[in-house]
């Protein structure tokens, strides 16, 4: 983190034509985009949006509204520009990048096995790990993957504790047979698993999935390219909160975009203590929450720099009454 | 209200490819941006910003951080592209336009005569009723004038009831002894006043300024015009408030931008019924908290007519699991 970058953006907005904090959070997105960046003024020329597709071995129990033929379908949707992710990126302003990572092998059922191997979750891992983010002003992680809100609440199960039910919703409209079934998988993985899962890069291996890994992955990469990163919903949370699950302060490089309706993105917001700077009822996931967040960044950065300080304007600073 | 192009808006939402209901709020928007701009698809192709200023007579009584002189220089550093409206409006897409309104004359002080006279209140209104709102698809309503949340907090009084001390906070930032004299300020004109603010146009007039008439008839001519209206903080809500406190349902074209930080403003959004798209601890006016909601707008347009279908992009429907 770059606190001299921080201290010349917390120096200049109450020089800035406006009654001091009087323009909220876009003050704090200011100063954090400098503090991670590493230089100042804060700038975002070139966002990236990376959206990760894997298939899940539990899709084939029931624990989603849609069939597991869906992810492919969707990527090529993606690919295609038809998806909420392609017009959002549009009228945001992100360079979009969709990755497939290896859709034909499902990752295993992870109630009864684990979901990769050593080797899987390393690639997977890797798919973001090696995303080039030199040129990159801030990088927005998402996903697709039909059952994937069932190995994010495995997963954030394992990192952050409590039980299936704090962490299991509807996802995208299960019934509620699917819904007691989408329980049932993740306390039968958190019973087979047992103390493996306190490990959670060991947690991300046996009850995640090749997305959530690459998601993951990306948002190391972020940290070490001095990118910031603005985190999606639920699934994206659990992922990255890997890296807060090991270091404390491992994500403070990232801000929490939206939160979703998924009824356990609040409370892994809560523990990852990142507030949300919306929330608009939004649970669609690839990056769609994030990439609606990207335009209050786009007006923090807006007017950090280009609104003219008090001496420039000529207009008299407040003080008391 | 075009209840037929929103049903039409309605009717597309479920077709296109994402989990129905997944986008939340930006749904909702698309749908009210038809039934407002009386037709199918929803357009934002045309945005206006106007921003009015006024004067105030109680600002002599240290009811603000700033001194009044500000309005004034706070109108050239809008009009030289200075303030926070101006980047707002660049990243947002709108069209700015900023009409002082006899600055040189401020209104009389409220607490002890009419704020204006009945030619000075319609001259007010007139500023806003007669924008020629022709080709808008949105207009946002902003003001500037130092000592208008003393103005506001009276006029949500008259409007809505309560006590001076549930509508009073500290505006640009104003120290306790001022927050005092604006609770004083507040309390002393509902007593001179009485019963004459029960009309809620008698109370724009004699507690109100000339801004706040001015965006009141401002929102009146988007609604003859057939054009919603995105609201801004405390102030403007307060204004565009009289329309429905005169007539339920007369605020219906009008959607809450956002939620500032002026205690005032969120009992006042309650009291319209009308939940905020953002909170992000704003709370600086002249349009900038609706500016920044323009961008979700845009989104929500962007999905709603960009998206494919599930039929035009060969992705299965769910439903159940």
């Amino acid at each position: 983190p770059d606190t001299a970058a921080r201290a010349t953006a917390e120096a200049r907005e109450p020089t800035l034509t406006k009654p001091a904090g009087s323009l909220g959070r876009l003050e704090e997105l200011a100063a954090w985009l400098c503090t991670w960046q590493g230089g100042h003024p804060p700038r975002l020329d070139r966002v990236r949006c990376v959206v990760f597709a894997g298939n899940h071995g539990v899709a084939a129990k029931g624990v989603s509204a849609f069939p597991p033929a869906v992810t492919v379908q969707m990527v090529a949707n993606f690919q295609h520009g038809g998806a909420a992710v392609n017009q959002l990126c549009r009228t945001g302003g992100a360079d979009l990048d969709v990755i497939p990572l290896d859709l034909d092998t499902p990752t295993k059922p992870f109630d009864t096995d684990a979901a990769m191997t050593e080797d899987e979750v390393v690639a997977a891992l890797n798919a973001g790990l090696t995303l080039d983010l030199s040129a990159a002003d801030l990088l927005i992680v998402g996903e697709m993957g039909i059952g994937n809100t069932t190995a994010a609440a495995a997963l954030a199960l394992a990192l952050f504790g409590g039980t299936a039910a704090d962490w299991v919703g509807r996802g995208t409209g299960v019934d509620d047979a699917g819904f007691a079934r989408k329980r049932a998988v993740v306390e039968a993985a958190k019973a087979l698993h047992g103390d493996a899962l306190s490990d959670p890069l060991e947690a991300l291996r046996r009850v995640g999935g090749r997305e959530l890994a690459a998601m993951a992955g990306g948002v190391l990469a972020a940290r070490r390219a001095g990118v910031p990163v603005l985190l999606d919903g639920f699934i994206c949370c659990a992922a990255a909160g890997v890296w807060q699950a090991l270091t404390p302060g491992g994500l403070d490089h990232a801000m929490a975009g939206h939160v979703s309706r998924e009824p356990g993105h609040r409370r892994l917001l809560d523990a990852l203590g990142k507030p949300p700077l919306l929330d608009l009822h939004m649970r669609l996931g690839e990056a769609s929450g994030a990439l609606v967040a990207l335009s209050v960044l786009r007006g923090a950065v807006a007017c950090h720099t280009g609104m003219a300080t008090f001496a420039e304007a000529g207009v008299a600073e407040g003080g008391g009454s």
